[in-house]
């Protein structure tokens, strides 16, 4: 395996590019004119400014072209994108299902509640050969300027995943495989929507106190709904849970915290969507966890409050003092409930 | 329960008097002229610069006069001075085992390793009616300026913790009970340890990817000794473990953090050392919790690298660089082993 193809040339898919480059990356943006733009400058400016693209990554406009000679295809797409990116590639009339498929996007399919392995074993004709999610604490910014980072590639058969993880991992982006798929897709999703709530922490003027309470609290809450649908603990204490949840919750460069952080200043959900380059997938994953919290009979109590405050107007002042008041007041007992 | 003495004046044990204002505090400092410089003035500049005291604390310099009328006695020493505070309070005339005695300070005794209920079983003559330990995410000002923050009150009898949950908590404050006293030392002590490694990346100028790594890694180290030292694991997953990592990890408040950082960038531990009002618990600790890994056959390859860069001139950038090579190559396999 030396050559792959990254497909999204959003700030994630830019970064991976950059990050392989000794891999000969060709980098697809669906919109040619975009690609052409970016082919010429070797910048990204809207996606991941400052960052200059190494000659050995090609941009493309034409995904046929940047899938071509891949021995690993990458799908770096929005979340809500991912379903399209995959009918485009099952209708390309050379779509080869011997190559090697990680998916590198997190988030919930927002109708459906779908993880990423879900919507691609719907829309792909045949099962890939491998199929592999690329997820964990990774902001797009530091991994493209070397920052140690390390991710977690997930797959049914962690032996067959090996090939893949020694490809792509360099001095500074470790890969430790994990074969528990749902727990992995879910946690780095559901992980979004408490970023969101420590977000809005910042916004009202909280401090390091109130976040470390609340991570703890909202991975308590993220592990039960993956214990309900038969994702492992341990998952969730891993990377791409506790690491992933710190990581995005801490960071300046977090969309999901950052939209928090303006609600909790008291600017309105539709003003912070008007202003925003990206949607932060927090947003759409809050509805979606909920939906899943009913069919398994789980309560988050931390989602429930994000939702309340993003679509019914709940004071986030208000908020956070009903999950100080709700709290069970002994650890041992909320332990054995799978609190707090 | 309507009266607190709170004994150590030093951030900690001056924001706890500020919080429990309406117990009518009194504040003990074992150094007399101090408590006569701020009583006067209402001020402890040194210690929690900016926080007025409310006039219902009580500053005395006199230990047997702060305990008199006292319903609970909280106990805020510096750790390695909680013994020394013991063979005090065991030594007055009128020492009453009657009153229940909370302890509020973290950190393992540096020569024996032992922890703060342990020191004062050894020193008090008699067993308190009630000793519980009250520990947490909770830097002093934030707790003084009434930042929203959650707490935990160890004590092996839980139910027997109850009127002090009630009588301590505010508002703003919440006390959760927990039973693991073990647990609950042991993750509070070690925590300063992994938030030394935090401050070391931080000074490298490494980001928030390095930082939701180390912190994962970070806990599954802390557990793991947890767990064969017999606490636990939920413990280190709830505010005494995972909270107040993830508080002293990122705060700018926090000293074990702090030192770390000037460390990354390359100040020696002695130069820090020198320049520093309070001295890192972590410091001390990072010795004792790899004397109790010795005793009890457990990894903590955070703790050695800590270790190593403050005790042995260990280039901290190759530190951080040996505990990403050394790292194992899947979470399954390493979860399995208690890592990563």
């Amino acid at each position: 395996m030396n050559h792959v193809a990254v497909l999204g040339a959003g700030s994630w898919g830019t970064a991976l590019a950059v990050l392989w480059q000794e891999l000969r990356p060709t980098l697809w943006d669906h919109d040619a004119r975009r690609a052409e733009s970016i082919r010429r400058s070797r910048r990204s400016e809207r996606f991941l400014p400052g960052v200059a693209l190494p000659s050995a990554v090609s941009v493309l406009g034409d995904v046929a072209e940047a899938i071509q000679d891949a021995d690993i295809v990458v799908l770096a797409p929005p979340s809500q994108a991912l379903r399209q990116m995959a009918r485009q590639l099952a209708a390309l009339p050379d779509w080869r299902d011997d190559v090697p498929v990680v998916t590198a996007t997190k988030g919930l399919e927002v109708d459906s509640g779908k993880r990423t392995s879900q919507v691609l074993a719907e829309e792909l004709p045949q099962a890939p050969a491998l199929l592999a999610s690329l997820v964990g604490p990774s902001h797009a910014e530091e991994v493209a300027r070397g920052v140690p980072t390390s991710v977690v590639l997930a797959g049914p058969d962690v032996q067959r995943l090996q090939p893949l993880q020694e490809t792509l991992s360099t001095a500074t982006f470790r890969i430790y495989t994990n074969d528990d798929v749902l727990g992995v897709e879910l946690a780095v999703s559901m992980k979004n929507v408490i970023a969101i709530a420590a977000g809005i922490s910042d916004g009202l003027g909280f401090g390091d106190n109130t976040k470390g309470a609340l991570l703890t609290r909202g991975l308590a809450e993220m592990t039960r709904l993956g214990i309900a649908m038969g994702a492992r603990p341990e998952t969730f204490s891993g990377l791409a849970g506790l690491g992933d949840l710190v990581t995005t919750s801490i960071s300046r460069h977090s969309r999901n915290r950052n939209l928090g952080e303006q609600i909790g200043a008291g600017i309105s959900l539709r003003e912070v969507t008007r202003r925003a380059e990206h949607v932060a997938e927090g947003v759409r994953t809050t509805r979606a966890a909920l939906e899943l919290a009913r069919v398994h009979d789980v309560e988050l109590p931390i989602a429930q409050q994000v939702h309340d405050i993003l679509f019914a107007d709940k004071n986030p002042r208000d908020a956070i003092r009903d999950l100080m008041l709700r709290a069970p007041k002994s650890e041992v007992t909320s332990s054995q409930k799978g609190a707090p």
